[in-house]
């Protein structure tokens, strides 16, 4: 076994940036992995790369070359989610592990394809960039919910609203909230995470139902506020509310059970552990206006939330000793059906039953992205580190 | 003028049993008001009265013959939500001031009639008892909304949810939780303050959708969870979710603006001012990742929140001296026609605009009582001074 994993980049705008930055500057950031190869196709991109990564980082502007140097032995995939599966199936073709930056892609028929892909090579270690899977309060919660102590879920609840983004960060890209550069808006660039938390923690609803406005908050063609409803089997509901016009908004996700309620905000997790489950406790309950007692305390985490870089640690790991994966690549395509799911419902002004009818998404995405008014901008590079901290 | 007002009860169940007992037995509770007589039809609480309320108050088991005393100058309406415009109005034509208790009534078309009256008795002091609308959290919040300095609403979210009812609760009279008894479930029941004191900060949507559950938590035929979206004439949207089967639940009201969050839970007020209105900021921002900048704080309220008292003490004022209430009678109807237009969308699937379709939601509503299945129950009486106490 290798010292350490040789990294390519594909794609080193904000992301890209931000990981090739940590890794040439910063010998502690993740020792397992290298940084070997950048592809760009931009030129201010690679200009930029060969002045600051250091003499032994290769700058491709063909990211194909880059996969066939023999240079890298697994790529990072950071570019415009469209080709997200493209490059991911590329990878994967040639024997290079891979991770792919979220959404796994804009609508589900083209991860699904990317999925089949991943199932011919079985050696390849392929996964998803679902930072906030490492944040311990939203492991704890996942492990409370799903420990069976506290009963079933009775409703979820969460209020993501502070994704507030200038008109500015929209005008910094030409493919920026379109349907042809992004396929969507605070849905596809900035919810996947919590899409993908929300199935992690709580399973896949069997219906939704989404109210979105387009434009609302800035001058743009697709979804800056989002309303959703989802409905499970055993009859539980879910509401997801998002937007990047709230100039302050909100970050609280809250999970009643039968026997408790649980909350993240603030960086913290909070438990109301009633006493008994409800339905028990109500069998012999004589007091009209009596309800289950319990406590309230902050649960106890392990206090690590690493996000990207214990994404990339794990993954380097899994390709080095075969340890698990924070996320496996085929997993992003339940958190991109709840967006699509979303999607067509706004779409078609009706409810959607999941599995979701994947053709007709696609049809009803490229119509609207052939009609893409896509802008003429400056593209703009920013220091992403501060937007990825967390819970709060 | 006399020194108090000579009131008269319809009705000493929960409710207005609490109100006897704090007038006979609490002199400063409300010294405008002296308790002169009661009506009760269950022989059960004519006894209670006549054993507990003292010699000074008239019992009567027909409320009419109570109105023809001559015995009283004012009366409060409660009773089940049904008989509330009926009771009214009798209260109205004989020149006796009225306080309705919530809801108005049931469906709007009857409460409308009820307004009408009061147009012909412009000498009788009608209010509606929105106890909550005392609440100093709820009137600051009222007054920072509509002071202009924030700008306008862009999203208002009420995570009304602690309305905790057990079986036993629901058990506890044949009308409750029935179509034919109470018209509905915790829209009927629990909520009419949280929609009164939504219409009263945030005004009346164009729109509303709503989304319920019957009988989900328990065994009734009635809604006991309820998701509603509402949609403004300028665009801005609110989600409004409430249930009686969350066994610890929240009161989460947020309202978020052009140039600020307001947030009312915990007993506390709590604002994110930002430093101009987000749609002047971003005309200049050129941080892609920029926000406005602002500071939170708790907002500094009169620290009041009188509740029943206080409504009861301002109706007494205005009977004696001409001075505002806390809610005129007719207002009553506006967070009705939110519950009617709510009930109206989940019976048919569909979005109902306002103006309410008044008479179409009475046919609705009428077929359900038709087969509304009453209960056979023991009733209880029960002290509920403990469940109206503000914000928590």
């Amino acid at each position: 076994m290798a010292d350490f994993v040789r990294l390519g980049i594909i794609g080193i705008g904000n992301q890209g940036g931000n990981y090739s930055r940590c890794l040439t500057t910063d010998p502690n950031w993740c020792p397992e992995i290298r940084l070997a190869a950048i592809a760009d196709r931009n030129p201010a991109r690679a200009e930029w790369a060969k002045a600051n990564l250091g003499e032994g980082v290769a700058c491709f502007s063909d990211p194909i070359e880059m996969l066939d140097s023999g240079l890298i032995d697994a790529c990072v995939v950071s570019i415009p989610h469209y080709d997200h599966p493209k490059y991911v199936m590329e990878c994967m073709k040639r024997g290079i592990h891979v991770m792919c930056e979220k959404p796994a892609g804009v609508y589900t028929k083209q991860v699904r394809e990317m999925n089949e892909e991943a199932k011919k090579h079985p050696d390849v270690v392929f996964g998803m960039m679902f930072n906030q899977r490492t944040n311990c309060l939203y492991r704890k919660m996942r492990e409370l919910v799903q420990s069976g102590k506290y009963g079933r879920v009775r409703r979820a609840n969460w209020l993501i609203t502070n994704w507030y983004r200038s008109q500015f960060y929209y005008d910094s890209g030409d493919w920026r909230a379109t349907w042809s550069g992004e396929g969507g808006g605070v849905l596809l660039n900035q919810c996947p995470h919590q899409l993908d938390l929300w199935q992690w923690i709580l399973g896949m609803p069997k219906k939704v139902q989404a109210f979105m406005r387009y434009g609302q908050w800035h001058d743009i063609e697709v979804e800056d506020d989002v309303t959703a409803l989802m409905e499970y089997e055993d009859g539980h509901t879910g509401v997801f509310i998002t937007s990047t016009g709230d100039p302050h908004g909100s970050n609280r996700f809250e999970v009643q059970m039968d026997g408790a309620q649980l909350v993240v905000e603030n960086d913290q997790l909070r438990v109301y552990e009633l006493e008994a489950l409800e339905q028990d406790w109500t069998k012999t309950n004589r007091q009209p206006f009596g309800c289950v007692p319990g406590r309230s305390f902050i649960a106890e985490t392990d206090g690590e939330n690493p996000q990207h870089r214990g994404v990339l640690t794990r993954w380097a790991a899994a390709i080095r000793e075969g340890t698990p994966l924070v996320a496996g690549g085929a997993e992003g395509i339940n958190g991109l059906t709840l967006s699509n799911a979303m999607h067509l419902s706004a779409f078609t002004g009706a409810p959607v039953t999941l599995p979701l009818d994947e053709a007709r998404y696609e049809r009803e995405l490229q119509a609207r992205a052939a009609a893409s008014r896509r802008k003429v901008t400056q593209a703009v590079f920013a220091d992403t580190s501060d937007t990825f901290a967390g819970a709060r």
